[in-house]
């Protein structure tokens, strides 16, 4: 199959600006499966729940996810990407897989990063992984990279690929997510975002480098530092389905739960 | 706190001839922790089971650890080193923990890499942390890295520093030390060791590169691919306490092991 990821610069706060954007972007798109970034139709640097409310959107009346059902249409293709979700009181930073027939799944960014605690609730449901016939998808989202659970639940719960929106500002993930297809024997889509936003004194810059990562940790694709691109590779999701390295061991069959901390599977600090 | 790394090349089968090339190699340490090679005394490609018993030790009869403590009462220090335990019938490839009294505690590599499956017998205890006062050190062996429970638990358990004495072999490791430190926020010193030995048709060349690592993933030192090295930094074990970074997120509190899947808890491939 044919995965690929666009990496762009969102306007801050303009809905149908980032359509636009994101239309004209992926025209030379011919693949299956493609991730956009997080928050890619509303920007990231929100100046308060305000601004949120203004840009976040159900998934049945969202302009967003509509542009990205008649893309899928279009290419007959699925589509991840990040948006604002409003659900009653609250608002999540969420990232929905769509397809020609619209939303097949959301999730719910757990981990939300800095001041996204102020503008959102954290995700109330587990990372999900969608069979999509062909390929199995797992979903998550930016600073989820920084707790290795994240893409070990989505891996053990029978992903080939994680698809991962990302709004980078820091300089870690691009080879972190190397140790996490290394680890979990996966692919990744990494969709970063460029360009700058402020909020309040803090200026913040996007480090773009997206990337495709192979299950043996090869970096199939890798985006630019600072402009919009378009990138598309091929890939056999079977790779990810044999967990046995060429050493011979099992990377899954071989994992010694009852040796590990009993801590793992409670929340909060050491004693 | 001063801690460091001797990266050398062992004699395959030379218990006394490695002591004396880590006696040599380590004149110039003065600092509190050392970390050494796995399988330091003993060399890495043992042809078979004999070859293994006739250098596994128990630990209160090992020349290897003899001289461990010799030059921990010498050096007034602390060393963790990789050596072959024998423990009745079995054998396993073990890390001890050393001080001017002698051992303090051992480690019995849990996840045990291709052939190592024929000669060893894998860890039966979990991943310990050891509590030196000034210092909590963790201890993992080579292939341990490849799983992030072990880190993670180690870190999870207190340690301020994980020891990981490493025959590398892959070229992934160092760089996956940096993902390591970042998740849990704890120093880590990968001794590794260089040079080349062979076993069957197999010619395994050992990539040296050990690393000091900090808990914002800073490469303190980092040795040669080729060549001995005696490494050894200042560091501020204080800094791996704090699991809050900068954007005030707290790396432990803020898991949530209640959405991850529950696979993580048990063992064996996804259903």
């Amino acid at each position: 199959m044919r995965v690929g990821l666009f990496q762009f610069h969102p306007v801050l706060g303009d809905i149908d600006k980032n359509c636009s954007l994101i239309i004209q972007g992926i025209k030379q798109f011919h693949g299956d499966l493609l991730v956009l970034p997080e928050l890619a139709f509303s920007g990231y640097a929100l100046k308060n729940r305000d601004a949120v409310n203004a840009v976040a959107e159900a998934p049945h009346q969202s302009r967003a996810l509509s542009c990205l059902q008649s893309l899928c249409q279009e290419k007959n293709c699925h589509i991840v990407a990040g948006f604002a979700e409003q659900n009653g009181e609250k608002t999540f930073n969420s990232s929905a897989l769509v397809g020609p027939n619209g939303v097949v799944s959301i999730y719910r960014k757990i981990h939300l990063f800095g001041f996204e605690q102020e503008l959102f609730s954290p995700g109330d449901g587990p990372p999900i992984v969608t069979n999509l016939g062909h390929t199995r998808v797992g979903m998550m989202i930016c600073f989820d990279w920084m707790f290795p659970e994240v893409a070990r639940t989505l891996a053990l719960d029978g992903a080939d690929i994680i698809a991962h929106p990302a709004n980078l500002v820091m300089p870690w993930c691009p080879q972190a997510m190397v140790t996490r297809c290394l680890e979990n024997h996966v692919y990744s889509i990494t969709a970063n975002r460029v360009g700058k936003e402020s909020r309040s004194s803090q200026e913040l810059h996007f480090i773009g480098q997206s990337r495709i990562i192979s299950p043996a940790g090869e970096v199939l694709g890798q985006g630019h530092d600072s402009a919009s691109q378009l990138l598309e590779v091929d890939i056999d999701v079977m790779e990810a389905r044999n967990k046995t390295l060429a050493s011979g061991n099992d990377l899954f069959s071989e994992r010694q739960p009852q040796l590990y901390s009993s801590k793992l599977h409670h929340q909060g600090n050491m004693s």
